[in-house]
């Protein structure tokens, strides 16, 4: 493809999802395609000639848009948002014309610089602390691909820095690097555990697993409102210790998948005082760009993070406006990372780097490449400025609570716990029918889901809440679209309170026969 | 911004694109910046209202394009190329507009059995064997980030297939997951160690340790082409099996960084027939990709490739012609990453996956969130089809050979190494003065590539080539652009050369000083 045979076929994949967006809130959410559908209808092969470049963008609509599950959709109320906005998409078609791999300062200046000063407007506009600052010289933030990436990231950093608590030696004498001695590895690499509740996202378990250490899932009371408590760390971790063990990580959650829920952050951060050798990480995933007003800090702990927490990160990916990958990890020391992730032989030194002038951040991550990133936190917070982002979040949340309003009413479901910020769960539970069990009850309300999943027109997650008092299958209703209103989140209740009383009636009906 | 004003916003971006590469063979190839450039120019907090999107496209224009190094130029020859094409822009645009973190099936069909279709067009363009064709239901595909993530990935995955094996079992019968006795992983998990060599990728050391167990960099011959033998990999490992440890991983390289060297995977394999806790991952980062030209499949040791390895990583992102992020990971046996990998909450389960009818590509992966990058390889793939993509490679590899005469010709540099398919890796040594020792060669290249560095308009990349024999500074040019024409090398190699009589000259008067 030539200069000019893009730019034909560039205005008409801009043409092509502009009508994409024109004709969303008609699309039925959910992909309407069986398993293989893709499978059986492509070759088997590349192609051996190039093919006309017009058939392949018709191609993407004729068969790769009937496969996809609409998370654009104003009607998409499933997991969380996945927010992509135009500003995003423009921004990512402009780093992918400069395309480069960005590991290190002059790969990109303007790469790793950029990303220095965004990551910054977003820890201002959140409200974190200077010492989170990029240009505090210590701390400072990194944009990664994933949350999961993150907490894996954080969780090496806080092996490490265990390590060298253990051997005594922490820090290094003009930034060098530390060794960690091999005795002190053989002695305590396999003792650490990683300590989470039972509603902490997967990626906890799952960094566990990858670092094959143990996780401790530690259980949590619905009467708590699902948040993780001191007292609970600390049994758990003097357990542990009895056991020879030794707490490495604890991963605190500012707004929980299942329901919402705000680990007791300060809790936590003063039972640390007493196990020097742990990290905390808070992941905000979804809730942490909620941050950004002012009204809601208080309720997510925001001064409890900024007085006791190691590393923060949250997704602006998701409600925050910028179009996947976008996640942010804060830190408070940046040589937790360095000390863990810089590996820099002959050909991937610089002038640059060797005068210390310059961050490189292929010493903050796994990975060595990275995409241009922050472009998109550039053009999406120039474009909407706090203020429109601050309305944005106020949306999702207001819409949330007219919804908890409308189940409060209801007669046939009831809210499980609190609304939180803008995800709202509930679940079946006729006011009238007070002989059924929570086992019953969690019986019909895997029948309700497993009607909603049956459509097409409506995405819902189900999840399990685990707590010391009992198991509650609930249902989850996750607002903050962009571009949903409070018709689109009353047009999918009503299709549940009608799914629900179908439930009902054949739960009636089985029951008299 | 509405669908309107992104139709505006888009088509200008696209107009822009196509200047930026209409005039790309005009610019200097590097950033002409100093630190700070950036940090001083933008704000230090986002404006609180939002700004005229014209406003911030001007922005790229006058802030970031200086700040960029460009990848994209004709006349870019560091590191390895990071050809981004028109066609990956489009894909990567339209990715955006359908945005979803992909991580199972149902969070869209298209993402993950796209991503099943071309994995296996690539293998099978690679002459990669059935074992490790998705379509084989045993092995397959996995598209990922980066070449280090897929490295640490094969990493953890080998971990775990070593301990299962020490614990005696390592598969499960119907899927299920086994879990690796606590007494095998306390008794094993630190004893474990990671193989390469002296010239594999820094990716190598990184996952050791990210994953807090030593790497061997395995010394190599400048006699052997700087590969790594089979009997040094015994060695290293009957002393370390001497030392009580367990050798679990050993990184192969087809294609090193720093001179393109081809590992000897037939002799490393059957040494691994005496160690069974071993895994073998075959690093082909850049190189990978030649495997397309079937007269080069015996150079790089393709049979040995389908008869010895577990896994084997080459980025489409390089030299392949796919912009950025787009390395392909394969595994000969799936359940290698899925008994690392998987870990299904409740609010992640779906109907799809529990039929065992799909993959759920979250679980071949660390991360949980995906991108859509399938598309960008199909876009890439049908508009240049195999021959169109074969015909790319080959002229990469013509003007190595050229420019490879060129320095045979020449009186004042060598070839340290025999041309690596694009790859050329020379020095200054000037025939006329046998009288310089090796470490004076070393000053001189060291000094020639400071030089080159202090200028925009070239871009080469130094390396520290390290052999049992002796060490060499060299510098290492790259070819492979999409871009570049046999002009473009002779204009750089002319400024090698003036540059390097330069560097003599001022020895020959400061010796006589």
């Amino acid at each position: 493809m030539d200069i000019e045979q893009f730019r034909k076929a560039g205005y008409a994949a801009v043409d092509a999802i502009c009508d994409y967006y024109q004709t969303l809130s008609e699309r039925p959410v959910k992909a309407q395609v069986q398993p293989g559908y893709l499978l059986d209808k492509l070759p088997k092969e590349a192609p051996a000639q190039g093919e006309p470049f017009h058939e392949i963008a018709a191609a993407f609509q004729n068969d790769i848009l009937p496969g996809i599950t609409h998370w654009q959709s104003p009607q998409f109320f499933a997991y969380f948002p996945a927010n992509s906005t135009f500003e995003g998409m423009i921004a990512d078609l402009y780093a992918a014309s400069v395309s480069n791999p960005g590991f290190n300062w002059i790969c990109s200046p303007a790469c790793t610089e950029l990303e220095q000063v965004v990551v910054d407007w977003v820890a201002k506009m959140l409200g974190l602390g200077p010492s989170f600052w990029t240009s505090s010289g210590v701390g400072g933030g990194v944009i990664m691909g994933s949350a999961s990436e993150a907490a894996l990231t954080a969780a090496m950093a806080a092996r490490e820095r265990s390590l060298r608590r253990l051997a005594g030696h922490e820090h290094a004498a003009e930034n060098g690097q530390i060794e960690v001695p091999d005795e002190i590895r053989q002695k305590y690499g396999q003792k650490l555990v990683i300590y989470g509740s039972t509603q902490t996202h997967s990626l906890g378990s799952k960094a566990a697993i990858m670092l094959g250490l143990p996780f401790r899932a530690i259980p949590v009371s619905a009467e708590d409102g699902y948040s993780l408590r001191g007292d609970a760390v600390r049994k758990a971790m003097e357990a542990d210790v009895a056991d020879g063990l030794v707490p490495f990580l604890v991963i605190a959650t500012v707004g929980t998948t299942s329901s919402g829920a705000v680990d007791r952050i300060s809790e936590i951060g003063e039972v640390l005082k007493d196990f020097p050798t742990t990290f905390l990480h808070v992941d905000a995933a979804w809730a942490g760009v909620a941050y950004a007003l002012p009204e809601y800090r208080e309720l997510l702990r925001l001064s409890e993070l900024n007085e006791y927490v190691d590393s923060f990160a949250t997704n602006l990916h998701k409600w925050g406006l910028t179009t996947f990958d976008c996640t942010l990890l804060y830190v408070r020391d940046r040589q937790d990372l360095t000390q863990t992730f810089d590996v820099t032989p002959a050909f991937l030194r610089s002038k640059e780097a060797d005068a210390g002038e310059v961050i490189d951040y292929r010493n903050w991550q796994i990975a060595l490449g990275r995409r241009f990133r922050s472009l998109k936190i550039w053009f999406v917070l120039r474009s909407y400025g706090v203020e429109g982002f601050q309305r944005h979040l106020e949306r999702g949340i207001s819409q949330c609570k007219q919804l908890a309003e409308a189940v409060r009413q209801s007669t046939t479901f009831e809210l499980v716990t609190k609304p939180s910020l803008a995800l709202l769960v509930f679940r079946l539970s006729p006011s009238s029918r007070s002989d059924l069990t929570n086992d019953t009850l969690n019986v019909l309300n895997q029948r309700l889901h497993d009607r909603l999943n049956a459509r097409y027109d409506v995405f819902l997650t189900q999840t399990v809440l685990h707590s010391v008092e009992t198991n509650i299958f609930c249902i989850r209703f996750a607002m903050g679209g962009v571009r949903t209103t409070f018709e689109d989140v009353q047009a999918t209740w009503s299709i549940v309170e009608a799914e629900g009383e179908e439930v009902l009636k054949d739960w009636d009906e089985r029951s008299v026969e």
